[in-house]
């Protein structure tokens, strides 16, 4: 009998939970909306009581978190803005009601995780994964290993030159007005162009304002961390025209200053799609629930 | 007797070498202005063929350098706009006249690995060494190893938004324009004001507009590699009143969305000058040789 694993991917929106061993091996999956804390994570903890049991679980949510080990508040959930959300012990709730060890991290860093196992950045020590959605969120691997440092990365509270001659949008982040996130999440388009972004597929100015922000922060996160790979996902990335318009971005801002081909010659391997899309999360969960 | 180690920081004005074994105990040193590789390089090979021998000799260089072991241009500085240096093989030309193994890297993290190691980021594994002078440039930490990624970082190259409303100064970065080097360096306070950064020290406006652009690159690192510190060094910095303007700068920019108590209420042991000052690089290349 193979052991197996439980993964959440817990985010703002949704909770999406899986049992299984890896992407060719899933054996139960639920979607849950991200609704009250209570409600939620009871509806978690129903669906691991009510499959296989798992020998762990991982957990990848969105943040802030604590990750700090030795922290009182390891395994929160701390100063996020999602209302009721503040000072959840998500963590604890679980590893309790379960009973199995709990893994923890960042949303981000467990979809990282899971493409260095199994996806676009596979063999590739060190890459930077970029999710565009309802927020704007970063994970990145440095000589193998994900990066936590103080906190975590915050990619995308990134501060960028807003483009006023061509956009005269503030920003939505409560926290930074223009930030990244502020100019470029799907809440953001959305405010500025008064329609979701999935009805915005044909309006050209829409992306390259888009590819504006994303090539700037690319670039950025190009200067600051050099990696080898950068991969960007999540529900604004699915407009087909906008990767293309980024990868030109990023070179045209980079201007040859990094001399290397895959920048100059090879920016279609260089900046990418997420191989295993809206599924890295939670299995990135799973494979750190088997890392324990 | 003790052995000895050679580092040699080969910066764009000045390539500062020394012999001996850490801060408190330097048998030799040499600050030889940098001119045309040949000159520069035989006054290099002269100095160490004149003193105490060393076993290994470590380099810190300005770049952009190549590192990577495989390449074929290992330990070359490579696309510079410096004359005269561009693809110049510095590591195989000391190592084949001094007969010793050499250790290479960029001088920014040869200062972060002294700091680490005798200075300011002591028993810190995640932080930001910032150089601020004839250009800018920073080196990275995480999990207690430089980053190196794809090249190396080229901090100072990051794009932060133009304050156009208080500086028309168009920027002086031959690559970019107005990327933090083009609007923060040395150069570029000099050009702006026109006169140099350290006849400025009674302007207010100069080192408030300074603390703008270098704060909101220290607030972008924050948001990318969640440092536990950032050190800030180079010619500029030595401006006193600098120093605590960008810690405010950055607090202000973060909003307190980092609810951490390092940068909501230590702000002033969270970004810090260097410790070993302008002795860093030279410091970390003698670290890296005995490191070989």
């Amino acid at each position: 009998m193979t052991d197996l694993w439980g993964g959440i991917e817990a985010g703002g929106t949704h909770c999406v939970c899986a049992i299984g061993t890896g992407p060719q091996d899933i054996r139960a999956e639920i979607d849950i909306a991200t609704t009250t804390p209570d409600e939620t994570i009871a509806e978690v903890i129903r669906f691991f009581l009510s499959n296989e049991k798992v020998e762990a679980v991982g957990i990848g949510s969105f943040g802030p978190v604590d990750l700090t080990p030795t922290s009182a508040r390891y395994g929160w959930i701390t100063s996020t803005p999602k209302p009721g959300w503040k000072d959840t012990d998500i963590v604890g709730k679980i590893g309790r009601a379960l009973e199995v060890p709990v893994a923890f991290e960042t949303d981000v860093n467990a979809a990282a995780l899971a493409e260095h196992i199994w996806g676009s950045a596979e063999g590739i020590d060190n890459f930077v994964y970029l999710t565009v959605g309802t927020g704007i969120g970063g994970g990145t691997m440095t000589n193998g290993r994900l990066v936590h440092g103080l906190v975590h990365p915050e990619m995308g509270h990134l501060r960028v030159p807003h483009d006023f001659n061509n956009d005269d949008f503030p920003g939505s982040c409560p926290y930074h007005g223009d930030c990244l996130e502020g100019l470029a999440s799907g809440p953001a388009i959305e405010q500025r162009w008064g329609s979701p972004a999935g009805s915005l597929a044909e309006h050209n100015l829409v992306w390259e304002l888009e590819a504006v922000y994303l090539g700037l922060a690319v670039a950025n996160f190009v200067c600051t961390l050099s990696p080898e790979r950068v991969i960007m996902g999540g529900g604004v990335m699915k407009q087909p025209s906008l990767l293309p318009l980024v990868r030109r971005k990023v070179q045209k801002l980079l201007n040859g200053y990094i001399q290397e081909p895959a920048v100059l010659n090879r920016i279609d391997s260089y900046v990418v799609s997420p191989r295993l899309g809206n599924r890295a999360g939670v299995l990135g969960a799973i494979a750190m629930a088997q890392m324990i």
